[in-house]
């Protein structure tokens, strides 16, 4: 139903952010660094030190902790963002692009488990003015999966308990696999992609148009 | 379908620990600055403050800020596992035990989810021995729901695409509620228990025997 979506990678791998190679380690040292001691036991030096740079050279690249931080959670929001826009993409019937918008964005957060984790519990350290941008994004994703599960509610595949509620219950499945999701684990993050997508048409009452309907 | 449980606060509220005063309020105080700066980011002697007792008090509570995490930890993992061992046992049918579960469960997720979310931010904070007792506490909670929904199956009342996973998925539902809900949100935690519950049944492909297939 759900099938294997064409060039998954290009869509579905934690990237790296645009730029250079010190910018990319210093993302790597700071998720590193949250990810083992938070946001506030983690020092900027610290951070400089695993990215093999001086603080000056992180200065270069980043004013601020925070600022490094907001970098990494808006680069994280924006890669769960076009997960589903590039996984929705893929297909034309509401079935399909509700169950590849799924997939891409369960693989997603299984792949790039401990940015998004990081992301998720360090949010409450970003400034009032990012932490609004990433929330503006966040809205963003939400309303994109939203009008996804919409339009299958009009053409009469999906019937829904409640458009929004549902959405964000959707959401929820992919966002809580960085919680439990582990490398050495029995699921590779392309089989809990494909349960979860099979898992999301049930949850919108999908009933293929044109046949009975299903038990 | 799901109905009102009688008595929905005697599973769902956060409770508080059991013991004097002092230690629900040394409880409170932690909980308020872990969220607030996170376990790596809070002194000692802040939550002591906090609690409106000295160092040496807190002491006697506590040997250390780990210890107070994992009495925390445990306390939170408890009543989750006791709002759908209640939740449960409310009822007969495999349908309704699992609506009853999901409903305690979120319900409780919504309520508590100050503690919720600083147990699951945290959790790399405990010492391998504690992490170990709070995984046990999980695996069990985990178990639980899974019998539940495997007794379903049983039954010839729900069909799933896989038990273990379906059941994790379930989890996850209640778990990120505690992320994004808010106080001042849109619903109340009962009308989100009422919405999962039902959720829930789509998910493990509920059929009521002896009647028609469900659209």
């Amino acid at each position: 139903m759900t099938g294997g979506p064409p060039q998954p990678d290009r869509a579905t791998s934690p990237r790296r952010p645009r730029g250079d190679a010190a910018r990319a380690k210093l993302f790597d040292a700071a998720l590193k660094a949250f990810a083992n001691h938070g946001f506030h036991g983690t020092g900027t030096r610290e951070i400089a030190a695993e990215a093999g740079m001086s603080g000056a050279a992180m200065y270069v690249h980043h004013r601020s902790k925070e600022e490094l931080l907001f970098a990494i959670a808006m680069d994280g929001h924006q890669q769960a963002l076009s997960a589903i826009e590039a996984g929705a993409a893929l297909h034309e019937s509401p079935a399909e692009r509700l169950a590849s918008a799924v997939w891409h964005y369960t693989v997603w957060h299984a792949r790039a488990h401990t940015n998004a984790l990081v992301v998720q519990h360090e949010l409450g350290a970003l400034s009032a003015v990012h932490a609004r941008e990433v929330f503006e994004l966040r809205r963003t994703t939400e309303a994109r999966l939203r009008q996804i599960v919409a339009d299958g509610v009009t053409s009469g595949d999906f019937e829904v308990l409640d458009l929004t509620m549902t959405s964000l219950a959707l959401l929820s499945l992919g966002i809580d696999v960085a919680r439990w999701y582990r490398e050495s684990g029995v699921w590779t993050p392309e089989e809990i992609g494909d349960h979860y997508s099979q898992l999301a048409l049930r949850m919108v009452g999908h009933h293929p148009r044109g046949r009975p309907a299903r038990r």
